[in-house]
């Protein structure tokens, strides 16, 4: 008998069935170091023990993608191994702060499955879950993904395609957040000005700045958080595929844009929750990436009088300078566009 | 007088002799955590404290082939900084459990010397000796290596050879082992539902993925091992050489080849003794290496119940997919072998 | 408003001005982790809690050269931003040893400011200072550097240039330094027989290796330091620019030229001082560096008896060899030289 993982094939999810993800993980001081080195993040909050204690953590926190990337990773041989692509994210709320030491694992339920009318593929819909090592949920998300059947001619499962969410509602932001005391919160030290306060629905920011991707930085990444997609790691096969080259993780762009964007959103110190994101076009080695963001919205935490949360929306791009916010076009999408990211941040007020 | 290494000559070394090597290192986190982000290791006891805990460690332990790595690279100025050819490992035992906060530090003695019929060259066999703080030893392996004499008119030395075992015995073996449970072992976080008793001699398993090299990598990796084998950094040097590239450290290979051995031997949680292995050919950068292996024998440890052993020769190829088993050929070994690894790890039974 | 940081100009700095730099940043083991990987640096209190404790440490230190990427990396956004040039470092003074957890922060003072004859640029000179959670002052040291202006048109500030030491003088070394007891320092641990007393004045020691640097290398480390200068970093923008390559943060040099003096100044534990630094032509990656070194005094240290300080002049070159000693030519360098580093180490005697 096969004992490697053939990955699940669509015939093989089912609505209401758990899956518990292998390989539970430990996060510590390395962990957040690579992060750094990967990404140059500044965020103070992640950046320093004694900035995140006057923000009101125990400690400095981990980054909020390097959690997402950690429970993500647990769920790909399972989910996604088979994927034909990765089609959306929804509800992705961070509802726990995870701290050096704590050990993170993860299940999925789930919760739509529909074949496609070509009858060789179905769209998958799940819902992960990590939880830390006393149990508590510290990241939930869905998403859906179309995965290849395993034989075209097994019969259709009775379609179920769940609602979810535009976007994660203000009442539900927050839950990871420390009690910030804006008194406290020091712009110098945090390197911007602008609290929450200061932006405004509509506005737009070029965050300006680029950084070119190495083959062996986004496999360095996307090893750290054990995510083992063939894609990103197999040049002899993917040579001979569409792209002739490796697929960089799409998490490796969010996590770019995010650092990025600390130029002109330094204070945005939380992540509370993705809305939504779409992967618009694959990224390959020696591109750069540049990114901008748009708020959408502004919404105060009900409970919460210390920060205030912003809706944004980052794109970002491959090669291509963002002074003239490149995003959505008629049809689907500007030139260069990699990334649409919708997310709320939350800011000190 | 010289103050830099010149490193060991044939005629420095003789049978009895002691070397203690430079550079106590401490091992932490971030080590573990660069192990992880080189290599994407899966095995859940080095993932996680929690699972590492239920298995009777006291926490996480650091991967064994890490710890070799670290004992090796120290022996390398004194013993290998002239060598010609790395020729052979045997008598690997991992002894002790190494954790976080331990330091690992190295000797060497000349157990064997042999000089080569050109009069240029010689065999040296040394035992090194890796051992903590507590003055525990945690690692001995027998090498020996091709060196280049000083002076090609320098006398013979009286040849000894040492009797190195075929390989470890299966009573040896489990001395670095805990008190493993298998009731208490959660194949589904392991990642694999096959126990020891399910494979069988004679068994091979594809391990199906493929990892590209990037010289990054490499050279990342084999400084954290503070390996100063001059062949893999130095590209002005090496451009001028016989294959024109820097060379791949052997042990990088060995990592990788572990680390894509998940995928079917998930469960092997432990290396317990190395027999013997061989770098077949060199590997350079942009290749992608794929890996598989074949089940030798299987054992009991006399006194450990919880576990077993199994015997594994793990074949590594550059570019070359493993689902026709390259391995040993009439002469030598089939195209695109790079590593022949017999070893024995432990599983759950 | 712009909310992006648009860096400072000429204009914007005033003799006694003081910059309190963002992002406070709080180090850990997986920075010394990165740091051992990224210039496999050997020293044995860097590497060894045990070694450290027995020279006198609380617990292994940080690497001098990272405490001052650190720091240095602060200032950028703030001080050279929209440098032309980095010009020179003067009086730098490492004050206090810094263990895992501690917290860096960093001030800058503006203490000098010379509009160029040009119009288009002026000098500014900055003494920068590190402190750690406790405000005690880790690393202190001037540099200057060339600035644009915003305006051309702008009227010229009254110039006015600070008097800076040619060299940090003897008896103000040794801050950092803990109470080395030579008899409990152990040459073969520490990988080098020779004490403070064995190297004489205008003794020159090539130290053999060369090391080859990667674009992912140097940005990985560049962002490690959370360093924004864009040149490192963004190929699009660099690839229209004079050189068409990324440019290497000079302080990747240093650190790879002092991991190379391991070979022939293994004993040279910590830098006390730099008296100056000038990078000397720029290095991209795909070049190995080589270095070696010139004593250029030797002091004793007031009040501190176990260990004596060596003056050091480093120099590293790009794809050159420095058996023959490449420095200082008639008008200016020789060819290859990227880096003359003028140092005080200390040795125990």
């Amino acid at each position: 008998m096969n004992k490697t993982n053939p990955g699940n094939f669509f015939e093989d999810f089912s609505v209401g069935q758990t899956i518990l993800h292998a390989t539970p993980r430990t996060l510590y001081e390395g962990d957040a170091a690579l992060y750094t080195a990967l990404y140059g993040s500044r965020f103070a909050v992640e950046s320093s023990d004694e900035f995140a204690k006057l923000a009101g953590y125990d400690t400095s926190p981990f980054d909020d993608f390097l959690v997402f990337h950690i429970v993500f990773g647990k769920t790909v041989p399972d989910i996604s191994l088979n994927a034909v692509a990765n089609l959306g994210y929804a509800e992705c709320r961070f509802l726990k702060r995870v701290y050096r030491g704590d050990t993170l694992s993860a299940t999925s339920e789930v919760i739509g499955v529909k074949e496609n009318s070509s009858g060789k593929t179905g769209v998958v819909y799940v819902r992960s879950t990590g939880t830390n090592q006393n149990g508590e949920i510290v990241l939930q998300f869905a998403r859906w993904v179309m995965v290849n059947k395993r034989d075209v001619s097994s019969r259709a499962q009775e379609p179920v395609v769940p609602e979810l969410a535009d976007h994660v509602a203000a009442q539900d932001l927050g839950a990871a957040c420390p009690p910030v005391v804006p008194e406290d919160w020091d712009n110098a030290l945090a390197g911007s000005s602008n609290r929450w306060g200061d932006y405004k629905v509509g506005e737009k920011i070029d965050h300006v700045d680029g950084m070119t991707v190495e083959e062996a930085e986004h496999m360095l990444a996307t090893r750290l958080y054990q995510n083992t997609a063939k894609v990103h790691f197999n040049q002899f096969e993917q040579g001979k595929g569409r792209f002739g080259r490796r697929l960089i993780y799409g998490g490796h762009v969010i996590s770019i844009a995010r650092s990025l964007s600390f130029n002109g959103l330094g204070n945005a110190f939380h992540i509370s929750a993705i809305n939504g994101g779409r992967h618009v076009a694959p990224l390959f080695a020696d591109a750069t990436v540049f990114a901008w963001s748009e708020v959408k919205d502004v919404a105060e935490i009900p409970g919460q009088n210390g920060v205030g949360a912003l809706r944004l929306v980052t794109y970002a791009t491959a090669d291509t300078p963002c002074a003239g916010f490149p995003g959505r076009a008629d049809k689907g999408y500007d030139d260069g566009v990699i990334l649409e990211l919708d997310y709320w941040a939350l800011m000190p007020r």
